[in-house]
């Protein structure tokens, strides 16, 4: 048995077009000045132009080797010596640990707190200066699902300085709520194909045309002189059919995990002493559930036996207390017992309801031996 | 007709075994905390392993998005404000430029000219200080396939001064010559995926244990805590595969390149007016060759509209005058004629006699429309 309910961690590659061609005929390097390496160059740019799509994006691409560099990237971009930021006490710790990092720079950073699990617009507006440099943040959580209505923060920022930049990690959202981003006045928003069943491995950095990227690499002229290095082209050809894919099959993917989502919710209810971290509003994906008095990790490992797979908060940070719980308010002993469950439109009921019975079976089991 | 003669570009991929594995088993987030994602992550050790063994290096190995990012990062983890830096005038753009901007925030760097292709010891030590940081000198060049002592080159910089690192782009070597790094000195060494029939997107650097190289992305705590987010593990997979057929096939491979190369100059012999940029010391693999009054790029044009794919100098830096060839004392018209002819086991000697047939056609052709 094997049910893997970790899709925010990671999810299953869904590309077997791209697998074929890619060996065949679409290995070529794209700068190479010949008519099948002149191919692979059109791919990508299809690939940039399905992300602007998709996200309703009117501005430039690149593509890097995951959110992670993106998000580093459109930060750093803002980077001006004494500025002003603004993110988020809930972030992904690759835009968390990028503004740490301009701290020791001497940039001047407020990190918002959410209210219960989302961030509001007022709270951001609050904090921004005429010397703000750059605004980020996330659009959907990825330990708690909750998710952010950037189109409201973004317009209260550029109401108070219109001249502040405005990013978004949009790791999480991307095929898991709509986004449509025409007229949102968001300068970066950051997309990984690798939650979307393509690769690990390749990432994307949508940008306004009057803001690029500083690059963070130095080298060849690839991606506009932005990301110097031999594209990863097969990355990028499975984030185009990954693209297509969840675009043609969103409304009925999002009915699936809809469906899941209560059942889910309807099952924890029924377990003793589970403690749903639930935000106002989020999206279906991604479920937080405390277990107070058990050790998330040690219930993760004990269901991994049994082939079902779930995760501890964010998959990066194994074994730390979570710092986006903690911002949430959750309290020490619900953090350290604190799952996440995250669908796809792949998994099924019956998947939930035997992944339900062996957490409840676990659960018990756990406080017992706790209890001793 | 495909005859493709451009393998210092990339290389067609050969890794049928991982990407059914991968796609079917291997897709988990290594991060996670569950028996097929620490498989994932045993896979990535086993791939780390195998790349000290093939190349003699006793170390530690981070995976990067390629060639360019692994260059970057051991370049930059030297970085001293003011101190000294030595490299070569005929090194990869990702280190050229990377010195160009170190160059930029005070640092001082000397360049050494190449005698005719190659870098010699002695003039890279008659440049070592007491305040040299790092020295950095390409193990094989990419335009040329000079191939550079390091071992008699670090040998000679440490013995001037032993704290100074010492920094080998390994990328157009791996396979195309033996490496033993054990006992070298050599604190860096780069590597990169896609040139060894493996996938673009992955690269390594392998570092002195002493040596940990800083982190160039801030986020989760993967790779050591070196290189933040979610690990490329499909290319790395495939890297290891491509490792294992490198190292099992390298003799006879080696031998089929040497016969194809000795092909090759026989007949560029004997086309009018080519000079052959040959290095004294080189790998077989890459052959430089010169039409004078030939545009490189026109040559390679015409070649391409008939199926064969050869390449201008680097792939990624098209329509510029080579600064390589121009550093290793080639004229501006020779430079400017310049094609790249890389080859790989799978040539034969078939397809070289046709690429000589009509490289023989083509420059006649263009030298006549020329002259008009």
């Amino acid at each position: 048995m094997k049910i893997y309910l970790d899709n925010a961690a990671t999810t299953q590659p869904l590309i077997d077009k791209t697998l074929v061609s890619h060996i065949k005929t679409a290995w070529y390097n794209p700068s190479a000045a010949y008519a099948p390496a002149e191919a692979v160059f059109l791919e990508m740019k299809k690939t940039r132009q399905a992300l602007c799509d998709v996200t309703g994006f009117d501005g430039g691409c690149i593509f890097t080797s995951g959110g992670t560099e993106a998000n580093n990237m459109a930060i750093l971009s803002a980077y001006k010596k004494g500025a002003h930021y603004i993110t988020s006490a809930i972030e992904h710790p690759c835009v968390y640990e990028t503004f740490r990092y301009l701290e020791t720079m001497g940039a001047q950073v407020d990190y918002v707190r959410p209210n219960g699990f989302c961030i509001e617009a007022e709270d951001v507006a609050a904090l921004v200066r005429s010397d703000t440099a750059l605004v980020s943040i996330m659009h959907v959580n990825n330990e708690t699902g909750a998710q952010n209505d950037i189109h409201a923060i973004c317009g209260a920022v550029k109401a108070k300085n219109q001249n502040a930049a405005f990013h978004s990690d949009g790791v999480q959202a991307l095929f898991k709520t709509g986004i449509d981003l025409s007229k949102s006045g968001v300068d970066y928003y950051t997309v990984s194909a690798h939650k979307i069943h393509a690769l690990k491995g390749t990432g994307a950095l949508l940008y306004s045309n009057n803001k690029a990227p500083i690059r963070l690499h130095f080298g060849g002229d690839q991606e506009y002189a932005l990301r110097p290095g031999t594209e990863n082209t097969l990355g990028i050809q499975a984030f185009y059919e990954a693209l297509e894919r969840g675009r043609d099959g969103f409304s009925a993917a999002l009915e699936i995990v809809n469906g899941l989502h209560k059942k889910l919710l309807e099952g924890l209810s029924a377990i003793d002493g589970a403690e749903v971290n639930l935000p106002d509003i989020k999206v279906p994906h991604i479920v937080s559930v405390s277990f107070p008095g058990v050790r998330a990790e040690v219930l993760v490992r004990a269901l991994g036996e049994k082939g079902i797979y779930i995760g501890t908060g964010a998959a990066c940070s194994r074994g730390k207390l979570s710092r986006v719980l903690t911002a949430c308010g959750v309290g020490k002993s619900s953090a350290k017992g604190a799952v996440r469950i995250s669908l796809s439109a792949l998994n099924t009921a019956h998947e939930l309801a035997v992944c339900l019975e062996e957490i409840g079976y676990e659960v018990k089991k756990l406080r017992r031996f706790g209890r001793r």
